[in-house]
């Protein structure tokens, strides 16, 4: 019940289509940061990037005001607001279920185990995988040491890229073990406590919403 | 012109997040479906793929009416009926530019290459890699065919895994060589017409709104 209240104080302040523009708006000016950039206004970013100026001018005056007239935003002072709003400022461990192509394929992606994520174990069944590692380094584990792994290594986030059929009970086991971030890779729904964020990231769904778009200019 | 006003006559009539729930629904009827049962009502729909039982009534009811009072929805009818609504009673050849862990694990990924779509050839320019095939026998092609495979295949659909300095410039080949709809991995925006569909599908920008979450309740 606590929980509940404590959730209902916190998460209606940014919706979730805020909250993806914000990640945008980060990696976006994290690029031009990179580059050596001190400032940027909403309409060269709108222009760079594709975005539209208005809505970033909206979207970053919830936050304060950081523009300058004729400079624009300051990059570093936007960038910090960012990740302190994203939650983004300290390192979540994220766990893998499932080392399949797909599973090996996400530890091992360029940029996702750097900043915020830090990918540390992924989980099997396949006694031929349990013990060695992916070619970044990260370390597979049996299945069965799921809730120890997670207890161990202060775990919050996980991935299930397990088969259908195994997706609700690695759910489940998720959730007991405290996990309470799910970026779910398996073609089903899974059921999970309302306090329990879940993303559903269902390849076949997405091509599927493609193909009514494509079916239309045929 | 004419393909833009083309657009404009049929785009419209179904938004984005409708195609998705209606995605979702025919997934759950197909699964209804193969266990045999010919009947079912929003009721016990929603219960068993917990969704919300007005909204399915809702949706449905855009097409036609398919239930019968105690009886439900004549499966096998709206199966049918949504397949040709969101464009899948024909098959896409789909391409994927990129072989890495990422492209060969979409291509092998179960379910992905049956009904609909048929992932036809993967692209990549390393060599080693050229000739071969993934386990599940889709050839890899060297990326300097991308335009001639497309032709050659009938492609209207392509997927990039590529990294992020080469993605745009795969776009502006997919599109040239009359790709209509775009799925995107690469964590950048890719600049298109307006005529073409992409979907984002960056894990990163995705893990971020989960920390958004998570960073919430901790």
């Amino acid at each position: 019940m606590r929980e509940d209240k404590e959730i209902k104080k916190h998460c209606p302040c940014v919706s979730e289509i805020i909250t993806r523009r914000l990640s945008l708006y980060l990696r976006c000016l994290l690029m031009v940061n990179r580059e050596g950039d001190e400032y940027i206004s909403s309409r060269e970013l709108a222009k760079r990037f594709h975005l539209n100026a208005d809505q970033i001018r909206k979207d970053l005056s919830y936050f304060g005001t950081f523009g300058k007239r004729g400079v624009g935003y300051n990059i570093e002072a936007i960038v910090v607001k960012l990740k302190e709003v994203l939650g983004l400022t300290h390192v979540y461990n994220v766990v893998i279920a499932g080392a399949g192509n797909l599973g090996i394929a996400l530890a091992d992606y360029p940029r996702i185990n750097r900043d915020s994520f830090k990918i540390v174990a992924l989980l099997d069944r396949d006694n031929r995988k349990v013990g060695t590692k992916t070619k970044t380094g990260i370390p597979i584990y049996h299945i069965s040491e799921l809730e120890e792994k997670i207890e161990e290594l202060n775990v919050r986030m996980g991935i299930i890229t397990v088969p259908v059929d195994a997706a609700q009970n690695i759910a489940d086991r998720f959730v007991e073990s405290g996990i309470r971030g799910i970026m779910n890779f398996a073609p089903v729904r899974i059921q999970v406590p309302p306090y329990i964020k879940t993303i559903s990231a269902d390849f076949k769904s997405q091509l599927e919403v493609l193909a009514y778009y494509v079916s239309k200019l045929m």
